[in-house]
């Protein structure tokens, strides 16, 4: 663990990958457990603890309030208030100790979470693996990839103790629909487990494994009668282990998730693996089944995603935003076709276009088909064809095909052509981004081209290459004469109102869609992909204007140069907020096949010069830089994303070049001590700090732009 | 509406037959809504209401917090709380206020429940029919009993507005899983709506109904793009309906429920009206087609329900209870065989056999086939045999065959053989009750096979009722001729603790079944019946052994009788407490084709004089009765349920010829107070009153024992 990371406690999402789940601990109090498509933590009360060595009391992680609430047995027993379970059924009452903070210990990292606290020890295995294409791969790859399972390893050292003692590992459910069980009623010898209803459970083998239910932990505990393990009437189910005086034992827990039948509506979709899991029973077979495997590839994932060469805060950095990331993956399944969602964390929005832009680049990494998956979905159901106005005027101009905001939201897929989110006479939060989205859809599809190498899908998308491009310059100016390469029209689905960003949440500086130079520089790649894409298709003419369009956009950006060395977040009404997205764009050519143009000495040297100008300019204090050195994406506005820093910070060295304390360790630093700050640590992985204060975007899956940083290291390159 | 009847504003069930859910309105606030498999009203807010004749307000019916609160866009743009969109999206916000108290009326029925306030009215129609049985029934004849909707019908008088008037019908969803969704995404073009995930779903057609999205009310209504209506960001979704200066429109609304695929676990079943209904768009689509139908038959139930001769307070009970009933039930299907399972309100157990044979009375009327379904699933999975013990004594007896509490909790079917609520160690509540379910098995049995006149069936489970009557007699006494008809030792499966009866939370004068004489009345009910079928299947010695064991248990309860005129609760230990349930066992052999047994001059005339006497003397003020005229079921409890007051009330004046004010009156009359007092009136109709407090068994079925006061009404004989 970081010496760095001042506290232990922040929660961190240990999630199977496309089971949109995550079984969360970090955090103390009831605020973690097994989250099944949920935009928060789960809010259980996770029970992990363990006898004392006298036998006398049990102490427990602190992932749960242990603070006697109201007994959900008066319920039944209403006039006797005073005539509880426990009392009747006990010789003795144990009670249930925290850990004292200092006692505990965590190592972190991508795929492993490792705790400790005295006599007891646990590992949460998280698999993060390709998913390997259901096109072509094997079922028992698919299987082993997607099964919705996480696994822990639990040790009780009781290896100094003179009586046997328990150990226990549970939670209290939170389903409203269905009761808690215990699994050996259905799991025909495999395992013992508890669970609720078909959705969430957690398993183990070995004779010493009991699995109980009751109204709390304690009833539980203090129950000397076994036979009443099977009283189902409350919302606590705990595997109960026991460890002979003088040894030590290990237990492997499945953490299992399932969701049957039609998951989604608006479409009619399953989970990918219900085709090899009939059930959650399955499922808990099968973890417990394959431990080892599951375990020596966390391990392996843990060295992949921790190299020597980063910081322990970047790796930090890397190791939560993927898991977030996972935790909001979704791998459905449409007419035998398979479906990658990304869920958009609290919000649950589906296929958030501006951020599948962003986790790009951590799924060329891992699986590309997914990638591609996205385009295809997004142009065969989510694109649109609209016109365009310039603001205040209305005349109505040719637009063109772009793409909608996101698929749908919380398991709804939202009608063909039409986001969940946009709507009409806005100019700010939930308008249209139909600028972005095209340009965004063009980023992707060079990116994925060139890293997947894939020129038959290049191919059957050319037509859809140039409508984009055709669309790209009409928004430009109608009139070719007076392109200048940046957005200057807003498209009729506004109703009159503006087209906005991806940042949707701030100030205007980056807000606002027409001649943002944030937006405009992702035009200006999109320009140099399509250029290459033409090109490397003969298409010499159109290669030729698309080198135009970025020559020009690259001259209005440089034009706009000022006396102080900042190019303004706004090319108009004398907008003079100074922000640092505007080198966001410099990253997809760089990825496409297009490093040459974002080489310092190559065809666009004059705006990378200014671009390095811009940069080393505003990223100081009072401008972008808050007080304790962490990165504030714009002058103007006290709200940034630690996704874009991510990604910016990528880009400022490994393209412009410029380095330093405030470009790493200093902003590292900083960014590392808002996502572990008390205030914050709830959410695992969140997106936009208000002056270092969690507020949106949290339990968010865009953080995985910090995979970026593993290609500044020679062994990563792109290719 | 009665006038006795304080206030209009209590929650009433509105459910299908078998869906295991609820549209519950009625008590002010976020306090009903559309729940699916709750144990209480799901806490949404229901939106119902018209726009101001002078089009400037809109005024709503009070089933909604209707106070602005956190508004749900600010976790979206998170640094301009200022910015809403309301404010930019609108020329002018019209308030929303509550039709004031006195504005409102309501007329309340068993299958109509009618609301008007200003110009506005609406009926919510809920079935009330029988079920057919599914072995012999016409797909038709079931999809139409079980069609999982419910329906409403809207009027707005706009005969003296100048201008069009909206009105709306809608709700928050509640799932955690889902979002909110508009139906006409999905319905291709057979009706509009708003929907959550696949769950839940209100819809209409005509050309004048929209439906829209949105984070509140506020926004959806305040918004003049109606483009914009397909946000699908927030929880509120309303149906809105416009009406036309002048005019008077009606509109018709289907209020949906669906649960698709596999919806229990332990046993994995589907609910039965998923043979016919593919997903929620089509059972909203059958719901809007066969309004007329379901108009009718509702209209046809009311009357039905409140037959000249029962009082108004009588009628609301009856209706009250019955539509409670309905929310509980659950209709599946297991190897396509059906399972018929009424749920345990507020607690959720399934099929709780202590319930079962108190709503005996109204299955028989309704469904006889569901009494003989629950009847075989009890023998067939959760039947067990035990040993027996007297009490502090190591020795052990042989005991027989009984049966569970129940089936299972929360949509989760127990193991085989085993409750999910009965532990072992225990004296009190939780303990077993395998004398009062092997009763209840006996007497059901003994009912059904009268009314149904299934001598099939009877002939089928001759073994079985034999093997009950050695059971029963075994926990009678090991040596037969010290048996005196009444239960004098405890099964093995209470581990030492004690046995308890279906007065679970009362004190011992109720709780303990050992020598209890509620329990102790319905064991003679029991041996009573089984003479009957004994004789009827050529069993002669059976049936004079059970006649001998009917006798015993009368002589027994005779020879306890004080000189104060009372018998005493529980036969031992001096107690002294007075209890109304001893009555309780009358019942059965009425309905059970002995119907001599009961009569006053027939051959317990004894015990019926001394029944007499009990409960004349018993039901007073100081014992039986609270001051406000209520019944008290025990002299030492302040926890009277009503279900089983209901129940004595018909045995009162039935069957022992005891009427007056203090017998139906003035003791319905508190027991409207109760239900519609404002501390209870949230839970609909509840069962368990600790001095008129709703503190258990709300949101309950069990309390359909009303309609027993039909059989008092000389065209409602029992056969």
């Amino acid at each position: 663990m970081n010496d760095n990371i001042s506290s232990l406690f922040f929660n961190a999402q240990h999630s199977p990958i496309g089971a949109f789940s995550s079984f969360t601990i970090g955090y103390p109090g009831a605020k973690g457990g097994l989250g099944l498509e949920l935009g928060a933590p789960a809010n259980q009360n996770v029970y992990i603890g363990i006898q004392s060595r006298d036998g006398e009391y049990y102490e427990a992680m602190p992932f749960c309030d242990v603070a006697p609430g109201d007994d959900e047995a008066k319920r039944y027993d209403v006039e006797h208030s005073d005539r509880g379970i426990v009392e009747e059924t006990v010789a003795s009452h144990k009670p249930i100790r925290i850990f004292g903070s200092g006692a505990i210990s965590r190592t972190f990292a991508v795929s492993t979470d490792s705790w400790r606290g005295g006599d007891l020890e646990f590992t949460v295995y998280s698999p993060v693996m390709p998913v390997p294409d259901p096109a072509t791969a094997s079922d028992d790859e698919l299987r082993f990839a997607l099964a919705p399972v996480v696994l822990t390893e639990l040790t009780v050292d009781n290896s100094q103790g003179t009586e046997a003692r328990r150990a226990f590992f549970g939670y209290t459910g939170s389903d409203p629909y269905a009761a808690m069980r215990r699994l050996e009623d259905t799991s025909e010898g495999r395992f013992i487990g508890v669970g609720q209803g078909r959705m969430t459970a957690i398993a183990a083998r070995g004779d010493s494994v009991n699995a109980a239910l009751g109204f709390s932990i304690d009833t539980i505990l203090s129950n000397d009668h076994s036979d009443n393990f099977a009283f189902s009437l409350g919302n606590c189910g705990l595997l109960l282990m026991d460890t002979p005086a003088g040894q030590r034992c290990t237990f492997q827990i499945a953490i299992s998730f399932y969701r049957g039948g039609l998951a989604t509506s608006g479409l009619d979709t399953n989970y990918l693996y219900t085709r090899w899991f009939a059930n959650i029973e399955d499922v808990c077979e099968y973890g417990l089944s394959h431990f080892a495997e599951y375990k020596a590839a966390a391990e392996l994932a843990d060295r992949d995603f921790s190299p020597d060469g980063l910081s322990t805060d970047q790796c930090f950095m890397i190791a939560h935003s993927i898991r977030s990331y996972y935790g909001s993956t979704q791998l459905l399944e449409h007419d035998g076709e398979p479906l990658w969602v990304v869920n958009e964390g609290e919000y649950r929005m589906m296929n958030t276009f501006d951020l599948t832009v962003d986790q790009l680049f951590f799924e060329i990494r891992m699986n590309p088909w997914t990638v591609r998956n996205e385009l295809d979905f997004f142009l065969e159901r989510y694109s649109y064809h609209d016109y365009l106005q310039f603001p205040g005027d209305g005349e109505v101009h040719p637009g063109g095909v772009t793409f909608a905001h996101d698929m749908g939201v919380g398991n709804v897929f939202s009608r063909p052509r039409f986001s969940s989110y946009e709507l009409s006479g806005l100019r700010g939060c939930f308008s249209y981004m139909s600028q972005e989205q095209l340009v965004n859809w063009i980023l992707v599809a060079g990116v994925y081209i060139e890293v997947a190498c894939d020129e038959n899908w290049r191919n059957a998308n050319l037509e859809t290459l140039k409508a984009c491009f055709l669309s790209m310059l009409n928004r430009d100016h109608p009139d070719p004469e007076k392109r200048d390469g940046v957005m200057s029209l807003d498209s009729s689905r506004t109703g009159g109102g503006a087209e906005i960003t991806t940042y949707d949440s701030l100030d205007e500086s980056l807000g606002q869609a027409r001649n943002n130079i944030y937006l405009a520089m992702k035009c200006w790649a999109g320009y140099v992909i399509l250029q290459r894409l033409f090109d490397s298709t003969g298409n010499g003419n159109l290669a030729a204007h698309a080198n135009d369009q970025a020559k020009r956009c690259a001259n209005t950006l440089i034009s706009h140069m000022t006396s102080d060395g900042f190019i303004p977040a706004v090319l108009e009404h004398g907008n003079a907020s100074k922000i640092i997205p505007v080198i966001e764009g410099l990253a997809y050519p760089f990825f496409a096949g297009c490093a040459e143009a974002v080489k310092p000495q190559g065809p666009y040297s004059g705006l990378l010069s200014a671009l390095s100008t811009h940069l080393t300019n505003v990223l100081v204090p009072g401008a972008c830089l808050f007080a304790d050195g962490a990165w504030k994406l714009s002058s103007t506005s006290n709200n940034s994303w630690l996704s874009k820093i991510y990604l910016c910070q990528f880009v400022a060295r490994h393209i412009l070049g410029i380095s330093g304390d405030q470009v790493t360790a200093r902003a590292d630093g900083a960014h590392v001590a808002w996502l572990t700050d008390n205030d914050n640590a709830y959410w695992a992985w969140s997106d936009q700090m208000l002056s270092g204060r969690a507020v949106g975007s949290r339990y968010y899956p865009r953080g995985v732009t910090s995979v970026l940083w593993m290609y500044e290291l020679s062994v990563y390159e792109p290719k």
